[in-house]
């Protein structure tokens, strides 16, 4: 395999299998006039360096297959029940659609589906591919950057920051404020539900969150969840257990921050009077939320635009580049 | 293009650009030794003949590219608000996983959409097709079956259902079940909320209601909806203003009664008491009513499996056939 961006040609082919390129040619183009010994020999070069065939013979008659795909790095139902992918996945349609560019959902939720998608993208069957919920150590953004893929990340993708092109809203600085704003309100007892801490939005919350609590940060109020209601009701109600008296807490997500309201309900305690709640999104569960959820709001239809415009861009040859969004408080009745 | 199920070969195009095999094979393998002129005439029969170069190309490294797409024809905003196709889509992603072959999500809302994607399709870039909710006219229907995409659909594809492989429940047995048990409870003035009428679900629902209600059949007391909660909200609004006496309707999707039940609440009547409500389909829409909803169960496990089976079958050159599953009356609360 080659070890960096270039793609595998056909001199490569031809120089492992000890061949002219006139016959890695016939190979390719159907065998015609060549040995079986050779064509095994040029058909197990192919393999070993990796090279693509779709790629030369597709670049005859068109130079792309005007599709891209949007990769969930996340069980199926998650596409269901976090209403963030929705958003997004809504506003990349219609910003590819304007470009009359069609978008295809994979979801990768297992190592091997990955790997998968990894080589479907790399045979060159879509043009590029937005990556969602990339957590560290996805082989994915890997096996994309190795070959060649264009690719778009939403949020930062650990350990590829300067590799791959990525758009995030202003995690760190969106977790500030609202933690800035619950100390605001008198509460002096905030916990925390962090987002997987294998993500650069895990991450960024809860640094924003250190960042105002400061010296009296104390770990025992920090618990992580994953982003699903289930993980922030299970962390709501640890919280409770070690810190009866807390007075607010900052969840990652709105969706967390739904499932720590009816730990709280349970636990019989009173959502904003009680226990402030923080969410962060400002996703469709903030609204249907009883009481509606204070929150950050995350830019979705311009970080929707700016993936398309990046992704377009490393189609034509771009070097990765990022961009960091603003994110705004938005006030309702959870604190 | 050619009108049967063959794919344009080289020699189709060879013929029409008046050349050799030879040299057709040249222009595919990167235009050497071929005048300017040649090129110009050899792409030309490419895209007159519809040659498609990855087919062949593709064909010598790998038969496959182990994936399938699953095509919505329908709005982005369907694939998050009618929970069948979650259903449909988690079955089939899983019973594909057990063949090592991914899916990815198509959606087709326009026609532009399915043009693309019946290109893409065409362009051998994924192995096959499921199709869901495809209605009569769908373009993808005509496009897929002349490129000789394998594919399968769910449900009877209108006017292509000696063409192409599908998978159905007995949409007309079922609404038959549903209607019979309304008339069992009593009910004389019973209303329905079709799906649409360009599918063949739409369609057999109907025929099923009309079977039961026979001589006594009156046209006013049928809406057609889209399957939406909104179209079901709206059609009861109207059977009610006609007929302020019903006592019963079956919806032909659960949606669509959710979307009937909050009419008829707005319009003071109780469910089940004054009027009695049937669904079609039990999703999790029906269990999250309230009342819970009494409906016509398909059985979304079997269909995934047996599309997944029709597709590959069709991916090995089976001919088309097609598969209809029993279903099942489920008593809830609302009749």
């Amino acid at each position: 395999m080659n070890g960096g961006r270039r793609r595998p040609t056909i001199e490569d082919v031809a120089t492992e299998a000890g061949v002219s390129r006139g016959t890695v040619s016939r190979v390719l183009n159907g065998g015609h006039y060549v040995s079986p010994v050779t064509l095994d020999t040029v058909n197990r070069a192919i393999k070993k360096t990796g090279y693509v065939v779709n790629q030369h013979a597709r670049s005859l008659v068109t130079q792309r297959s005007e599709s891209v795909a949007f990769i969930l790095s996340e069980p199926t139902e998650r596409l269901f029940t976090d209403p963030n992918f929705a958003v997004l996945l809504r506003g990349c349609t219609q910003a590819l659609a304007e470009h009359d560019i069609g978008l295809f959902v994979c979801i990768a939720a297992s190592h091997s589906e990955r790997t998968r998608i990894a080589r479907f993208l790399a045979a060159g069957h879509v043009d590029g591919a937005l990556l969602v919920s990339a957590h560290a150590g996805d082989p994915l953004l890997g096996l994309l950057g190795s070959a060649s893929v264009p690719c778009v990340a939403v949020g930062a993708p650990l350990g590829f920051e300067s590799k791959v092109s990525y758009v995030a809203a202003d995690e760190r600085g969106g977790a500030r404020t609202m933690v800035e704003y619950l100390r605001q309100l008198g509460r002096t007892r905030i916990a925390t539900i962090t987002g997987p801490l294998d993500t650069s939005g895990g991450r960024g919350r809860l640094e924003g969150y250190r960042d105002v609590i400061g010296g009296s940060f104390d770990e025992s109020l920090v618990e992580e969840g994953d982003y699903s209601q289930d993980s922030g009701e299970r962390a709501m109600t640890k919280l409770l257990e070690r810190h009866p008296d807390l007075d607010a807490v900052f969840a990652a997500s709105d969706v967390m921050a739904v499932g720590a309201l009816n730990a709280l309900r349970r636990a019989g305690r009173r959502v904003p009077e009680d226990v402030a709640i923080g969410g962060f999104d400002d996703s469709s569960a903030a609204v249907a939320a009883r009481p509606a959820l204070t929150t950050i709001r995350q830019p979705y239809h311009r970080i929707s635009s700016e993936m398309v415009r990046l992704l377009l861009g490393a189609i034509s040859g771009d070097e990765p580049s990022a961009v960091v969004l603003p994110t705004e408080l938005v006030r309702r009745g959870s604190a």
